[in-house]
């Protein structure tokens, strides 16, 4: 208790931190059990609220429209570098996928073509293993690096989005891995995409090129230091996100509004369009060169994304064939349906697969999670193997016509599979195994020829179970496109029985996309970015209605029993994500209800000593600079520099109605106006009689602070202190960062005591921001450099305006406000001023609300 | 003066009001003068921001998750109705312009090909001067019914999806003369489209339906009377808007995103979600009905929007032919620049005109109007006539391979004129001018044949200075369809000279396009949303970036000249629109600056006679609810019941830190956990000495407020207020709106001085919004049936936590905050929590700011 002693934290140190004690969780409700995962409590919010503390100021002031121009002419710049960025980067995993790729089918195909007349399949599959399992090692092992680079990467991106940090995501270290990694997790065989480590790469990308810039070439720096914050930053991973899918899907307006969804919080039109002009950078990067590089046809766009659905399209002749009728919607929805039940069950067995890994396979050694990797390719490859000579002869007799995808594209029928076939027919199930699956899914898509239900009921059944096994393990790894082609052998099936069995006249084509996008509906739970991306890769906006109803059951459905997939390994993961908006039932509860009461206090002048006891005994991330409300605060104010300038800033800082206006009739005086004057000197007039200096106003304003017998805790230790000292009335004033105050420190900005406050020495903008985004700790300050007794004035570096919310405001009202502005710390202050607690991201997360719910119920 | 000595107003009446007096325009540097429109100060603000009154939270309390979700199903419904009935008013609009347009061009047709020969021309020129007028009369006199259905009423709905109450604008009336109007002037050949009239009708649907179905069905009661509110109401008319849009170009997300850029605050899901589908209902029932009955097939969708591109699509034979390739994207950008630079010079003649008319034309006799449209009509229909004899005949040569437009659609050859030329040959300037305009713009961008460069050259001069004159003539009138055929001319000038000329290989088709997009980017100015809106009407991802970059340099270039029609018509009309952000140099002001500090205040328990005399002598729409400070209040307590009210409830009102910490220890206590309850009850111990019944900490409370000299002004009239009276501290503790007020008045509201105020009548959530959106005037009120002594208690239906700012808040936190809740008001409240002065959305327009800012720099 010897640190408090100087500290001035008006709670005792026992209950600092920002940790609840299991006793305090079981009054919540909140028994930590190991069914549910509550949101942990070490995750920081992004800061998108801008801090306008005086260096700022002073940046603001010095910035001209022409600089203000310039500025916005290099944000423009950058969000296009990041774009073609984006672009070039999809290029190439492309190239470097397909070119694994055809390398494995080759050698393998050729093998198994020699192989099946002589007999040696075994060594076939020996050469398929040896492949897959080389790449997957390799995969394996970059994770193994990075941690952070397994998986999607969309959990991640998202909650950075929604305006968490987490460590790691957005390294220059991870990016490598991942982009590297998804190469050969995708070339190893594995069943992943490659959709969702471009998303994050491209994340990375916006957030790393701005800064880059700034930090390695420290010659070209701008006039504005603007992009050091995690404002910017997180406008630039928007954008990046956006490139991501648009390069991935060839959709950037499904890109753009994929970050709106996920992230934005007001809708900035100017923001907007410049994520979009990234997308769209991203996609016709992609586009041009590998129109470039596939055709020679350089200056062309023909191959608009990674992931692209080819032309739906009637016969020319057939005058008869409709993509789709009213009729079918009725199937549509039923689909969706099916496809909700589907993604529930996806998401519900890797849920406890991911939980059970979580317990018993992270916590061993590392390599236990790349032997796991390697036994879930081994057993997809001899699955693929396997089911491959089980398939169907079917014949190739339907005319081809309209079997071309894109214009100049491959020709659907060079990715079909003879294996084990005569000529003139086909394996079918070869052909959906033994082929990538960008290539199963367009045959599912396009090809006339059928597949016999029963293939498709196999190859569903195995890769369903396969893909969500594989959905966790540690590899770079994408579900969008395995999602897909489960979902589209799905509507395949579908069609195959209304066509052939029921004799329906029904597109086949149309069928496997529904298919497909309701069970990626059932597992992603995506509305309005979902709808588009797949309007835009299909380049064709009559599918609209179908999908969108289609995804809308398929949610609908899967809401009704757990959550998407994203938002399940979000919730594992501990992130405390905001959703979109507060339950309706959530408003009978207001601000005081959630609010974090136990706080930290800093005065505006402060000592040194005080300072570092308060960073090195809490863990807050802010401190309310606040002052006290006592009588004859002129008493004390003899006394005591430290007590003296704390009340010259209270009295300064408070701009009444009636110092307001005196403000503005002197500045109108010096218009040569004749009746606003003669108000305005009778109101001087009133206000001239002044005594020591000070007018009337200024007195009247002073006399309001009432009485309060102690004295302002220059050293008063705070276990004596009496309920009355504890619950003093502090006016607030404004919020300081833990990282502000840290830099204040480390940069010696202080002042003796027998100085006056402008001597203290003064930060720019520049210098405040200079360490970001790694701030130093507390505990890297050398001591002996500061004598302890120095003072501290935080008010020029302090956000002096923040958001603030009453505590009798509902909690819609605060959540909206917090969410909307990206805040990371939201005080609440009474009617008087005076601050009575603080709300953070995690007091408004489902779980706490909740639980206070539950509270409130039970207190009623 | 009389009445002021009733009210509270503290600045005296001579400057109540919202109005300037010149004096002030003048020291604010805002000279009256012709030239400069100032946004007027009549213009209300709609409220988005929800009202937490006691009424409300009742409700709230009432609402579980089963009736939460039966509204929202509700919601959804209302959505899809809105979407449907749209969708048919497309279907209504487009049978009856293509019924009138078919008999005109029959007739007239008929007639020259018969007197082309005869020499009877000037016949056919009476005969189509006689349809024009006739249709443009009716058209013209639906108008003089209901004013506000003149024009596109895009800037109409601009504004009140920004924010701005219009009046009449969302009326059943100027419903049915908007889209009974259009039918008419479309079919009297003027130069308009009618794309923007149905989306102002598409907003007026998505207003009124939801209304509609609560006023005149009252038996069909839904439990939450959650429409009847500002709020709701304007969520409704985005999702209408943007139905509007989707019927119009069969562009459902460039609908959705129409709605977002122009209106939404937050990015809000679940209403992006709904507005989509809302969208997609509109533009599938338009589809479904016009391909059923213009195909007889039924069930299938194959006519998306009433105006489409038609499919741009290369020869099937030709491996060579591009729609575009990277080259020609310079010629894109060069195009984009003149599109823009045209577009400023239309917008600029358009502006002057506009003025001419308000000045010259609207304060004349109505049918002075009616002659206006007559006469334009009359011009319109000569130059027609007279240019399409001047036509050049062209080959029919080349083959038409690709010139089908959509499978099944008409054929473009059908529309091709022949007037006055062989066979086989065709007139180019009848085709384009004697031809609906949807017809014309086919031709342009997907006829092989080539139009002649002079006839291209003549038909843009004069649709261009047609356009011009025809958009404000008071008639429904849309812009877009116009400018999108001035446009085409244009770029199908460009590609003529540059595949003509220059010999390059080039897709006329696509240079058409983009000039189209060019010009209308240039003239309208919108970004995102109208990107994709042509993206989807061309139903081509490929034109994506093309048509981007195009409009992006078009806007920029027009920028630089003057603003987009449409904001410079709600410029005219003195709207004060809300930008997107504002300038960085707006940050050197804070809300001290610009906020209004002439407020007139209301205490929580006031006199039915001071309130009366408070609403009849200002005209403000809210009043801030406030307590004084001041010393002694338990002797002013003993004197009057009215103080003591207001005492009270200050009392109770205000949260502090130790009243909350005990409510805490208090409901903690009722849990069975040692370690917390000794904590909670020690605290309580040193709590519990009271004297009074009232403990410590409600004593320290009360001990800082502070002396003060005036009494209560129960009566004191304001003019012998002293400096001191006038500027005397306010705590700020809610907002009440007139309307709330007038309500109360009315339905007797109020308690006699010898009672408690719990005896008042209670108004439920429906009583206070049941004459939404027309309250009751403050002169409707009967004053002989209150007793002007009795005490209304405002408390319960006030707003007791709107959202505020500080007085040092810089302005582009105070812009966000204000444009992205919604808000009508804003308080400004100082750090003591004294209200210092309101913000409106009068005080944010860029007008004011700038005079503000150039105050500011006269003043350091």
């Amino acid at each position: 208790m010897a640190c408090c002693g100087r500290c001035f934290c008006c709670q005792c140190c026992c209950r600092e931190g920002e940790t609840r004690t299991p006793e305090e969780l079981t009054i919540l409700g909140e028994i930590p059990d190991e069914e549910q995962i509550l949101p942990r409590k070490d995750y920081e919010s992004l800061d998108y609220d801008r801090c306008i503390s005086e260096p700022y100021v002073e940046v603001l002031e010095e910035m001209d429209n022409k600089k203000a121009k310039k500025y916005e002419a290099v944000h423009w710049m950058m969000v296009f570098v990041i774009g073609v960025t984006v672009g070039l980067l999809g290029l190439f995993v492309d190239f470097f996928v397909r070119l694994f790729n055809k390398l494995k089918f080759t050698v393998v195909g050729d093998s198994i073509e020699k192989c099946s007349d002589k007999g040696c399949l075994s060594l076939s599959l020996l050469e398929l293993l040896a492949f897959n399992m080389t790449f997957v090692f390799i995969a394996s092992v970059l994770v193994l690096i990075e941690p952070v680079a397994a998986g999607s990467g969309i959990p991640e991106i998202k909650s950075y989005l929604n305006g968490v940090k987490i460590p790691g995501i957005v390294r220059l270290r991870t990016f490598l891995c991942k982009a590297a990694g998804v190469l050969f997790s995708v070339a190893g065989g594995l069943f992943v995409g490659k959709e969702g480590p471009m998303i994050h790469s491209g994340a990375i990308v916006g957030a790393g090129l701005p800064q880059f810039q700034s930090i390695t070439f420290r010659k070209i720096k701008f006039d504005f230091p603007y992009f050091r914050s995690d404002r910017d930053k997180r406008d630039f991973v928007s954008a990046g996100a956006a490139a991501g899918v648009a390069a991935a899907f060839g959709a950037p307006i499904g890109g753009t509004l994929f970050s709106l969804e996920e992230g934005s919080s007001f809708w900035n039109q100017a923001l907007t369009w410049k994520v979009l002009f990234c997308s769209m950078s991203a996609t016709f990067t992609l586009n041009f060169f590998r129109s470039g590089i596939n055709f020679s046809k350089w200056g062309s766009f023909q191959l608009p994304g990674l992931l692209n659905f080819g032309e739906f399209k009637c016969p020319d002749g057939d005058k008869n064939c409709h993509l789709w009728t009213a009729v079918d919607l009725a199937f549509f929805v039923l689909m969706g349906v099916v496809g909700g039940l589907l993604g529930a069950l996806f998401n519900c067995m890797n849920k406890y697969l991911a939980k059970y890994r979580i317990r018993h396979i992270h916590p061993k050694a590392k390599f236990i999670r790349v032997l796991e990797s390697l036994l879930v390719t081994m057993v997809t490859t001899i699955v693929i193997f396997a089911a491959s000579m089980l398939g169907e002869c079917r014949d190739l007799s339907t005319p081809t016509a309209h079997n071309t995808t894109l214009a100049g594209s491959e020709d659907i029928n060079s990715t079909i599979r003879q294996f084990f076939c005569s000529n003139k027919t086909y394996n079918d199930m070869a052909t959906l195994f033994f082929n990538p699956q960008e290539a199963a899914i367009h045959q599912l898509f396009h090809q006339d020829g059928t597949f016999s239900p029963v293939t498709l009921s196999v190859f569903f059944f195995l890769y369903f179970l396969l893909a969500c096994w594989t959905y966790g393990v540690s590899v770079p790894s994408g579900l969008f496109v395995p999602s897909l082609l489960c979902g589209a052998a799905f509507g395949r099936l579908v069609a195959n029985v209304l066509k052939v069995k029921l004799g329906m006249d029904i597109y086949s084509g149309t069928f496997a996309l529904i298919g497909a996008a309701a069970f990626l509906g059932g597992v992603v739970r995506m509305t309005i970015s979902l709808t588009v991306i797949l309007i835009e890769s299909t380049n064709e906006i009559t599918y609209g209605l179908p999908i969108m109803i289609t995804l809308m059951v398929a949610k609908w459905t899967g809401d009704f029993f757990n959550k998407g997939i994203y938002d399940i390994h979000i919730q594992l993961r501990g992130v405390p994500l905001l959703e979109w908006e507060t339950e309706v039932e959530m408003d009978r509860l207001t601000a005081s209800d959630i609010m974090e009461t136990n706080l930290t206090y800093v005065y505006p002048h402060t000592r040194v000593q005080s300072l570092v006891s308060i960073l090195r005994t809490t863990v807050y991330h802010a401190f309310p600079v606040v002052t006290e409300n006592r009588q004859n605060e002129r008493d004390f104010m003899k006394g005591n520099i430290l007590i003296s300038n704390n009340i010259h800033f209270k009295k300064s800082s408070v701009v009444s109605r009636a110092g307001e206006q005196r403000r503005r009739c002197q500045s109108m005086k010096s218009y040569p106006s004749s009746e606003l004057r003669n108000v305005c000197d009778e109101q001087s007039a009133a206000v001239e009689p002044s005594e020591e200096g000070e007018d009337l106003l200024q007195q009247m304003l002073e006399r309001r602070h009432a009485p309060y017998p102690n004295l302002y805790p220059d050293q008063s230790p705070s276990e004596e202190w009496t309920m009355e000292e504890r619950f003093r009335p502090l006016t607030f004033h404004g919020l300081i960062l833990r990282s502000q105050l840290v830099n204040l420190l480390i940069r010696g900005v202080c002042y003796a005591e027998n100085q006056s406050s402008t001597n203290q020495p003064r930060l720019s903008y520049a210098e405040m921001t200079e360490d970001y985004p790694r701030y130093p700790d507390i505990h890297d300050l050398d001591l002996t450099l500061l004598s302890p007794r120095m003072i501290v004035d935080v008010t020029p570096y302090m956000n002096p305006c923040p958001y603030t919310v009453s505590p009798s405001a509902r909690i819609s009202q605060v959540f909206n406000l917090f969410r909307t502005m990206g805040l990371r710390h939201l005080p609440v202050v009474n009617a008087v001023g005076e601050i009575v607690g603080i709300i953070t991201r995690h007091n408004l997360t489902h779980e706490f609300l909740v639980a206070k719910l539950r509270q409130h119920y039970i207190t009623i």
